[in-house]
């Protein structure tokens, strides 16, 4: 049900049109004259009225505002499905009981590199091995990873640690390819609203994490996550990654209360990425930790031999010491909120 | 030149250590050292510094932050080029005295309403019909555009009219088609940081339209031209449109200020589409003369023979009397500033 | 009227209790109930219910949201009173056809310097005389203003040049001083909910200019406005001097939407600050000719005799010779939308 | 030392300008010619260079923009006092091992609704009683608070119960008054720039409680804290509440890397209101728990035996079960981190 608020002074005639417009979309008009403002509560099943029907609706002669009660997702919602969806990747379930971390470069470099940190993640309790072959770069005098070449390369560490891979894709022309590597594919925050990106792995058979765009509401971004689903495509992971704020001390703000509030209005699981929410890595621990407190379902963190040397986002990696360590502290917080890593 | 501030307390070991990584990329350093803190002035070509290589910086121990004085964009920059650049499409130039409009629906909807607002908004004065066959919508549940149909539909319209058609493209897979069709490509919001997409246009030999991400900055806007400059296509307009803040009495806030900032910063034309910025058609007329005194070398505005049926952001859609009228208060604030129409 | 949206499986006695809350405080429930959400209209005088009351309805059990369609201010509304308010300071009106500037310093630093630059704007066509005598600094170590010293200076720069004043009150204890020698009572943005100081200007008998908060929303920026008018002081005037966004290539970012979306709300009259707005001098003319193609009634405006060695804001203010050229061209700004400087 | 880039094509008169300009505060300059840009590295004690003084080199002819290096805060910052600050209010301490969590009403409404409250919070392990009898209220004709009848009844909870008091100042006018009930004065987030007021508590001899601006950046919120700090009262405690963001599913933005950051920059300790931050009782305790991991020193939290009744921020308080469950839930994770509550 939808609610259709009148200026002061609509007449009667505006409201007999808005109603037989309703009509004609086969819903029901409820009108209610109050002593300020009429309103007129729309009844039937409004969530087949698209966002352009709403559109002329609120362009309509005598309309103030339109509410919708409706949230505009189905399939993402926690009504359509009560359960937490549980995405089981190669026997490593995302959205149980179990909060698996997910660690490696941002950008894979070289194979030596990739292949030393996916040890050193694995030998310390990662769960999947991170990392870019596709890069997206505010620049485009940076360098913008190997391509294919880098999924090759991910491959034969998957194949050496056991770690699954997560890696993005920018373009719906690599599809293919990075299916063939991949384990989840990655969709970035200046992705989010990709559309034709969204439906494109939306018909793959791989489970998708989403990452936040930078000023994407949380219902945008459930949107974004409807559009992989319609196309079939239900494994589907959330991951905040830091909004755009006027603060500047950090990288971005990294929104943990959007995980217990994902946590109400939806069925997905919720993943926390602490590397790119703060850009600095001695602020990843402490928000890693709060992440777990918040009850995030899985971790994505930043992780290179040689932060200095890397070639992408170095300032907010944490060496391999430092991530081992953070590893324990996190099984300690995990087991303080009924948990384990 | 850049500047490496050093933390309170950095060792000579240090200080060593960052000045012999600048020296193996063929840079200068002049270490001043204060009473509280000792800075790195980098002298030599530091634009050839990747921000990833910044990263690697800002990751060494001892660094407290790095400054960059130089702009990250070259071809975008007025340094480059002293003069405003002047874009030729069929005859209409923009980036020059007069002020081109853009006029036309959010959508094609189908080809009988599209001629007719084509032809309102020509008599109106307009130099430009717009209007989308592809659409970006946060819904996966509505309307997505006619495709290519709505792309004939313009040119039925452009041939009639005599009117040039700027449409907007969200997939590289589109491009062939767009180019047979459109004068001037549209790169929406949402695909501001579609690196792959800048790619593609910028090898494409067509002038295009440049919007405003949501929550860009002017400077990432910038670097986002400099993308389909590096590529060749040098041809491009900057289009403000409004971003996001916490204000929600208007759909976006519209930017006023980066007009004349990138009058400053650049020679490329700055366009502003007061339509999506305010989002609702009564607040259009005021933003698009505000928009004309503040030094707006064109504008894109969306008009509607009936907003209340239309397919797409209705709300925000001049009917083509108000269209008319605005025109003419326009001509006088151009005339005002020493421009016309 | 209001509306409560209650959660889906709302109970029939939490329903009941709901109902039964409303009409103990002498409202009517209106009970819809959907196929999918029951919602509640609530009919009566619903301006009655406080915040606080709402409050409690939102954390009543099985209340999913509440909707409330009536404007929380009244005196300060355009339902309330139709026409425009005009504030007559001395014989100017605000709120008229004519756009009255505002001009001066930042700060009041001693007479010499300040009744030269009364002198300039003067001469250039300013109808008012700005400049502040105490002054809210980020800092504790800067310069703090000169008190009751610069009012002097003020009122004898008025005295010489006949242009009234316009002043910044910080603290309700120095009301009783600034009434004496201000004409016009200024409320930085800082102080824009300084409830205690509204109330304190509300029981003045002084025309009083209300800033904008860096962060607020319209609507509270009317709420503080209908704080100064429930004590009894009507002629209150809004300035929009920027709000704080993501962008840092301006100070702040100038929201002139807010020009148009003011004069549809509320019947006060909108004072434009670009000087604040943007922070650089060289921005502040296209900004100003922007506000007044935007509808604003009165623009403020930092003049300095000499930038450099004001002991405030001297990045943002224009020498005497720039704002001289700047008031021809508002005064061509101006005709061209039917007004005069 | 500060850092002042000059604009390509500065003059050498210009460079003699600063140059002399510098040397006449007792700074010397060290210019820096490179190719593209010349930058002036300003040596000697550049604190005492006030924001005047740095506008004013700003607005000097040639300069484009003023780095400054070192912060612009003393007292406040980790550089000034290595050792965490430990507050010890009536034996408790504030900012060492121990976790003490404050609790109350938002506002004091009557004395056995308090007393009823503050004995659950006891029972439940609170070491504060928080509560407002002077409460900043967005509309004028909600409840403002029941003033000094307010405080006394926080005085007899407090003797009843042997809980320390913090509660809210307002207004200079009242500090006498809470000085003489309170043992921690608050200063709100709409007060975070009341600079009178921030000298006002200055001068007091309790513990200061300095909550976040709704759009202040840790820097202003550091300086703020720099105000009360230059007067003598070192006592100064930092609560995040919150920022003002684009997202409105949560009534602000808990902004919690606010902690780690902090913990950093300055030696005073961290506090964390959950409740204010999101505005919703049901996401208080995961954000409560995650505050904890982040590294709070102090959490303050809204319970109310009758939220639904509440007369301000029903919504966000927890009832006294709920806090109980929470509390005994944050003892789990003080403990996985090393702390106790």
């Amino acid at each position: 049900m939808d609610i259709i608020v009148l200026k002061q002074g609509a007449t009667e005639e505006e409201i007999r049109h808005i109603v037989k417009k309703l009509e004609g979309r086969d819903l029901k008009a409820n009108v209610s004259r109050g002593t300020e403002r009429t309103i007129i509560g729309v009844i039937g099943d409004t969530s087949k009225v698209s966002e352009e029907e709403e559109d002329a609706i609120r362009a309509a002669a005598g309309v103030e505002s339109v509410v919708r009660i409706l949230k505009p997702y189905k399939l993402a919602s926690r009504e359509f499905r009560k359960d937490n969806t549980e995405i089981n990747v190669k026997g490593t379930v995302i959205g149980g009981s179990r909060i698996p971390v997910m660690a490696g470069p941002c950008a894979v470099e070289n194979k030596t590199i990739l292949t030393a940190i996916a040890e050193k993640v694995k030998s310390a309790g990662a769960a999947f091995l991170r990392g870019g072959a596709y890069k997206p770069r505010t620049s485009p005098y940076s360098f913008q990873g190997l391509g294919e070449e880098g999924l090759r390369y991910l491959a034969e560490a998957s194949e050496k640690t056991g770690l699954p891979i997560i890696t993005e894709i920018m373009d719906p022309r690599d599809l293919d390819v990075i299916v063939r590597y991949a384990d989840i594919i990655q969709i970035g925050a200046r992705n989010m609203q990709n559309f034709r990106l969204l439906l494109e792995v939306g018909s793959a058979r791989k489970p998708v994490l989403l990452k936040r765009g930078l000023s994407s509401t949380i219902k945008e971004w459930l949107m974004s996550a409807e559009y992989i689903m319609s196309r079939g495509n239900h494994e589907v992971m959330l991951c905040e990654r830091g909004i755009r704020t006027f603060e500047t001390a950090t990288r971005n703000t990294l929104d943990l209360s959007a995980v217990p509030v994902l946590k109400q209005l939806t069925h997905l699981p919720v993943v926390v990425d602490p590397s790119h929410g703060v850009g600095k890595w001695d602020l990843v621990a402490p928000m890693a930790k709060a992440a777990v407190a918040a009850g995030a379902d899985a971790l994505i963190i930043e992780v290179h031999t040689n932060p200095e040397e890397a070639m992408s986002d170095g300032e907010q990696s944490l060496r391999p010491d430092h991530f081992e360590k953070l590893m324990e502290e996190l099984r300690n917080v995990a087991a303080s909120v009924g948990r384990e890593i």
